[in-house]
C-alpha cells in the first residue's frame, strides 16, 4: 500500500492491547462508541511515539492516519494529508456517537474533525483518555521506574554543582546540563494549556513566597514576566533553604521529585516543616491503598500539619496550593488529584506524587516530593533520593 | 477594591496603545465588537506579563479578570475566581459580536465561555491577534533586538565548546548551558497545539535528513520517540557538518538564528549548498520591503536553487519543507508566512525569519538563518553571528 520503512506504532502487543480495552470499558461506560485522537500525549500513548496525524478508536478497531512523517506505516495505517480526506478511507456512517478531545484540542480543530467525519452532536473523549491514562500498564512503570533511577541519581549530584555565591538559576543551569547529560529529554509535558515551566524550579529565600500565575505547588517570580515561575536570580545565601523540583523525563515518561538542602544554619522552624513533610509521606504511604479516596489522603495531610501547628506554612505562605498531590505519567499532571473535592478513588497501578511542601517566610521551601507506584500492598516509591534537608557547602 | 501590590499591565503606555488600536482596526474590519483572550502568548502581549485570567478587549475599553496571581491590580483589574463571575462585573449584553481564540482556546475553554458571558454566535478573535502581533511596536523590536544580541553572543562561543568525539546531543547541551548562562529563558513558545521542541536543534550527519512529524524547517530524529526531532546522539564526525537553531528567548520575544558549521573537511556540494542559503538571504534582502508578497520572496528563493541546480537538498531531502520563512515575536510561528500559497503582505515592522536551509545526504544540514525588522529600505538584519561555514576543531 505504502513504501513501508518503519512501523508506526511501537507499542509491545501487550501494552497496547490493555491500552485499548481500557479505552472501550470507558467508551462504553460514557456512550461512545468512537474515539478520535490528536493530542502528542495521547498519540504517544497509543502508539509509543508522537506522529501527526489522527487515531481512531472504534469497538471493534484502531486505525491511524499519518500526516507525517510519510515513512511510517503498518497494519491499519494510512497515509493523508488532511483530516477531510478521512471518509474516503473508512465508512463514517458507521461511527456511531463520537468523542473528541475538548479539553485538549483547540476549537478549531474540534469543528474541523466534527465537519470531516460528518458529525453534529459529539462528546468528550478527554476523561476516558485521562481515566486510561491514570493506571498505568507494567510497560509505562517500567518507563516511570527508568526516569526515577535517571533522575535520582542527578539528585545524588546537586550538593557538588553548589559553589557559595550562585543564585538560583545559576544552581538550576548546572542541574539542568547534568539531567541532560544523564538522558533528560528536556521535554516538560503538562496537560492543558495554562502551565508553562522551562526544566523546572529552584527555589530559595523570599522567592519562594512569590506566588505564580501557574497552577503549580509552588511559586516564585521567574527570571521573566514572560515566565513567572520558578528561580529568579537570587543569591544562596547561608541561612537559605533550596528547594530543587526538576525535570524527571528520561523516558517519555515523568517522575516527579523534590528535595530541600539547606545553605549553613537554617531555622528550628525550617528543619521541623521539612521532616514533617517525610513524615507526612510516611503517614499517607501507610494509608494508602486501592480503594482510598484521593481526598481522604490529603485530609490526613492538613490534619498532620494542623497538629503540629504548621498550617500557616503548608503548601506556600501567601499563597497556598490547593493539593498535595497528583497523577504522574506522560504529562507531569494526571489523574488522580488529591485535594479535597477530589471524586477520585485511588487504583491499582495509578502513580502518584506526594508533595507537601512549606514556604518558611526569609529562609525558603522546604519538604520532599516523591513519585509512587499503587500496589495491592500500598505505595512502592519509586523516587529514592535521599529524603533529609542535605547541606550545601564548599 | 483589592489590595494592590503590583500593577497588573506593565507595559509603556505608548505601546499599549499601539496594540489595542491596531487590534480594534482589525476588530472593526472583521466585524468584532469584543475580544476575550486567554491565551498566554496574548495575555503576555497585552499586559508584559503572563497571568492566570482573561482581558476583554472591547471598541471602548480594555478589561482584565484576574484569577492568580490575587495580588496584581491597577485600572479596570477585576479579581475572579471563574469566568463565569465576569457577568457579575459587565453588562454582557454590551458585548456584541465576540470573538474567541479559537486556534489557541481548547474547545472545553471556548464552550465554556461563551457559556458564561451568554454568547450562542462568535466568530474567531485568533485572525485579528495574529495580525496585529505580526507588525512589532518599537518596544517589541526592542526586546527581539536584545534576544538577538544574546544570542549572537552564545553563536560566537559554540566553536569553543566543541570536543573531537563528541555527540550532537552532548554539543547541544553545552550550547544550552551557556544560553541559559547569557540569560536565556528556555521557554519555547508555539503557536499551535501540534509542535514540541526543547532548546532548540543540533544535527549532523545522517540524522539532518531523518523527517519529523512536526513542521519545523529541518528535521532530526530526536533523543526519544516521545519527542521526535533534532539531535539523537550521533558523533559529530569529520566530514560531517553541525546545523545549530537554538533556543533565542532571552526577554520573552524570540529570535531565531541558524549558523552551521564543519567538522574537519567537508564537501564541495554542502560548501556550495552553505553558499548558496547566504546568497538566498542576500537575494531576498534586496527583494523584500513593505507592499511586497511574501510567496514572491519564496518564489526567488526558490528560482535561485533551481539555477544552482540545488533544489533536491533544499529545505530537506528525504522530506521537504513548503516555506523558507516566517514572523518570529512572542512565539516562534507568527505572520507573515514565507510559503508559495502565502497570501501574506510584507508590512513595515513585521519582524522575520529567512532560514533557506539545505540537507546533504551523508554530510548533514547547511545553510543559515537570520531574523529582520521589515523597514522602509528594506530588511534590517538583527542576527549578526558570521555566516560563513565555520571550522568546529580541537
Amino acid at each position: 500500500m505504502m513504501n513501508v520503512r518503519e512501523k508506526l506504532n511501537i507499542l509491545p502487543v501487550e501494552d497496547f492491547d490493555e491500552k485499548i480495552d481500557r479505552l472501550r470499558t470507558g467508551m462504553q461506560k460514557s456512550g461512545l462508541d468512537t474515539i478520535v485522537v490528536s493530542d502528542n500525549a495521547n498519540r504517544y500513548y497509543l502508539t509509543g511515539r508522537v506522529f501527526n496525524g489522527f487515531i481512531i478508536v472504534t469497538r471493534a478497531d484502531v486505525r491511524y492516519f499519518v500526516r507525517r512523517p510519510t515513512h511510517l506505516g503498518g497494519e491499519n495505517v494510512y497515509p493523508v494529508r488532511k483530516p477531510e480526506s478521512i471518509p474516503e478511507i473508512i465508512d463514517i456512517d458507521a461511527l456511531g456517537h463520537v468523542g473528541f478531545e475538548l479539553n485538549q484540542s483547540s476549537y478549531a480543530l474540534v469543528e474541523r474533525l466534527a465537519s470531516a467525519l460528518g458529525v453534529t452532536d459529539f462528546g468528550n473523549a478527554d476523561p476516558v483518555l485521562m481515566a486510561a491514562r491514570a493506571v498505568k500498564t507494567p510497560f509505562e512503570i517500567e518507563k516511570i521506574k527508568r526516569s526515577s533511577d535517571c533522575l535520582t541519581s542527578v539528585y545524588g549530584m546537586i550538593p557538588g554543582l553548589f559553589r557559595p555565591g550562585m543564585t538560583d538559576i545559576e544552581l538550576q543551569i548546572e542541574i539542568e546540563r547534568v539531567t541532560r547529560l544523564k538522558g533528560g529529554l528536556g521535554q516538560f509535558r503538562i496537560s492543558g494549556e495554562e502551565m508553562e515551566i522551562n526544566m523546572g524550579s529552584v527555589l530559595t529565600g523570599d522567592n519562594a513566597d512569590t506566588p505564580s500565575s501557574y497552577d503549580f505547588a509552588m511559586g516564585g517570580a521567574g527570571a521573566d514576566p514572560s515566565l513567572p515561575v520558578g528561580a529568579d536570580g537570587t543569591i544562596i545565601r547561608p541561612g537559605n533553604t533550596v528547594m530543587v523540583d526538576t525535570n524527571g523525563d528520561f523516558t517519555g515518561y515523568m517522575t516527579d521529585m523534590t528535595r530541600s538542602f539547606a545553605c549553613g544554619s537554617v531555622s528550628e522552624l525550617a528543619r521541623r516543616a521539612h521532616d514533617m513533610s517525610v513524615d507526612i509521606c510516611r503517614g499517607i504511604e501507610r494509608l494508602a491503598r486501592p480503594g482510598v479516596k484521593a481526598s481522604d489522603l490529603y485530609n490526613r495531610a492538613i490534619e498532620m500539619v494542623t497538629e503540629a501547628g504548621l498550617a500557616d506554612f503548608f503548601m506556600g505562605h501567601r499563597y497556598q496550593a490547593g493539593f498535595i498531590g497528583h497523577g504522574v505519567g506522560i504529562a507531569i499532571n494526571e489523574l488522580p488529584v488529591l485535594a479535597p473535592r477530589s471524586r477520585d478513588i485511588l487504583r491499582l497501578r495509578n502513580v502518584i506524587a506526594l508533595e507537601p511542601k512549606f514556604v518558611i517566610p526569609g529562609v525558603g521551601a522546604v519538604g520532599v516530593e516523591n513519585t509512587y507506584v499503587v500496589t495491592e500492598n500500598g505505595l512502592q516509591r519509586l523516587t529514592e533520593a535521599p529524603e533529609e534537608l542535605l547541606p550545601l557547602e564548599e
